[in-house]
């Protein structure tokens, strides 16, 4: 099978690492409009030959898959979708779901059919293919968002794909898979982006996170995050990490509100709340 | 030397363990308010002898270490102060310090000359005696926040013993330490509630709780304390994090403005600043 990555970053990278260690590919040809990493990929032997440009790189391809940001998704599929192999099948990474299925619909025609929107629910505040990493799919969550018109073959060869690098698979629809990101992902993310910057634009800052212990570094490794990634992903799936931000400022204002009054079981309440859920969660203690 | 330690819980237990894998003590007395920890921590080896009361903890020692909620501080502090040897040394670990040092002002008399306020910055979301650990304080930054009345070779010897466990020493003032905490530690905690509580409440809350990703479980990991011990510390801190609360929701109301707008661009901006502050923190990448 010839594979065709493009954007060979951490998670391109190590997906085209991990289906190569599980015997599932024979050649991987990596593209990236960064030609640095695409330059490292190929040192790294994570791919086996670099394309000058996407169209190049899905040429004669079985299976695309296409990890980039979100914002250069209708770019991409756009370019790519005239050089696509009559039985080729295009898959995904992203973040979010209705927002690239969309995407997809509008450029890729009939080759729509056989595209496999996916996110594999890994990754790291570490960006870049040096980071790339064999196990990092290992025992992760990937969720798939097939559509009517997803053809069921394309849909299959895709799961079985990810599950033969260790994920678990889990089917839903594009829009239960952002809704659910948002409140578990996207908007972690931007409160972590957020108690960063704010303590970064005060007098004592450099003070502050000299004497920030390990709980505030647990919180806030995802303010690592790639910022301009992020942003993107925000901007797609604005209306329910919208949501989610407005429950949240609704809540901060009720504790705020119980804290300028120091009513101690006011805020216990709430915090009791959270220790119990956070204690019958999966992985929790 | 003898050791009382008043609260033998995760933080009591490891200080117990810490000092005497120093060999900084000879015996260590015990009491804890909740009597199938005492029992325990005998039982662990982590203390030598349990008492019946505080009052009685203190007897003869020559160091009293408190090491329970901040809620009960002024009640033990009245309870113990008829019946400290006249040198006997008392210090705490409470997470808030301007509160705790009115506290030992008001209670302890003039044994307040030989109270010595600390911070240990460690811990983690579990709790109780049977998580303590000889190892916990290891290359942990220790704040002590003496005042004017603070009898210097106190201070010094509470120091050097939380030096010799592998604590980094930091001296400042009370108002300083709540000051940094309420944003480095304060505001993270409630915040984390926050958000799992929020999830918690809703319909589909098991299901995101169950496909949440590893940045979820590190970004709530806090949310597994104790939610009665952390409602007195935001209670006895209110002023300092609910500052902190309040520029925090003033950021965030401009982020939504932004997500609801769908400008990228001013996200980016505040992400980035946050990305930057973050690859320049000590530990960060």
């Amino acid at each position: 099978m010839k594979l065709a990555v493009i954007g060979v970053g951490l998670i391109g990278g190590s997906f085209a690492r991990a289906a190569r260690a599980a015997g599932k590919v024979s050649l991987i040809v990596g593209f990236d409009s960064h030609s640095d990493g695409l330059r490292r990929a190929l040192e790294l032997g994570v791919i086996d030959q670099r394309a000058e440009s996407a169209a190049q790189a899905v040429a004669g391809a079985d299976l695309v898959v296409i990890a980039i940001p979100i914002g250069s998704m209708r770019e991409v599929l756009r370019e790519i979708a005239p050089h696509l192999p009559v039985d080729a099948i295009v898959t995904d990474v992203g973040s979010t779901k209705a927002d690239v299925i969309e995407c997809a619909r509008d450029q890729l025609g009939a080759a729509f059919a056989r595209f496999v929107a996916a996110h594999p629910i890994a990754g790291s505040e570490q960006s870049g293919v040096e980071h790339s990493d064999t196990a990092l799919f290992l025992d992760r969550l990937c969720v798939t968002t097939p559509v009517a018109q997803t053809e069921v073959g394309a849909l299959q060869r895709v799961e079985a794909l990810w599950s033969a690098i260790g994920c678990r698979i889990e089917r839903m629809t594009a829009e239960e898979h952002d809704r659910v990101m948002a409140a578990v992902s996207h908007l972690p993310h931007l409160l972590a982006f957020a108690l960063v910057a704010q303590i970064a634009g005060q007098s004592d800052a450099s003070r502050k996170f000299a004497l920030a212990g390990p709980g505030f570094r647990d919180f806030t490794r995802i303010a690592g995050s790639d910022a301009s990634m992020w942003s993107e992903i925000c901007v797609s799936n604005r209306v329910a990490i919208g949501q989610q931000l407005r429950a949240h400022r609704e809540l901060l204002e009720e504790l705020q509100r119980a804290l300028d009054r120091g009513e101690r079981d006011a805020l216990r309440r709430v915090f009791a709340r959270a220790e119990s859920a956070w204690r019958q969660m999966p992985d929790g203690r």
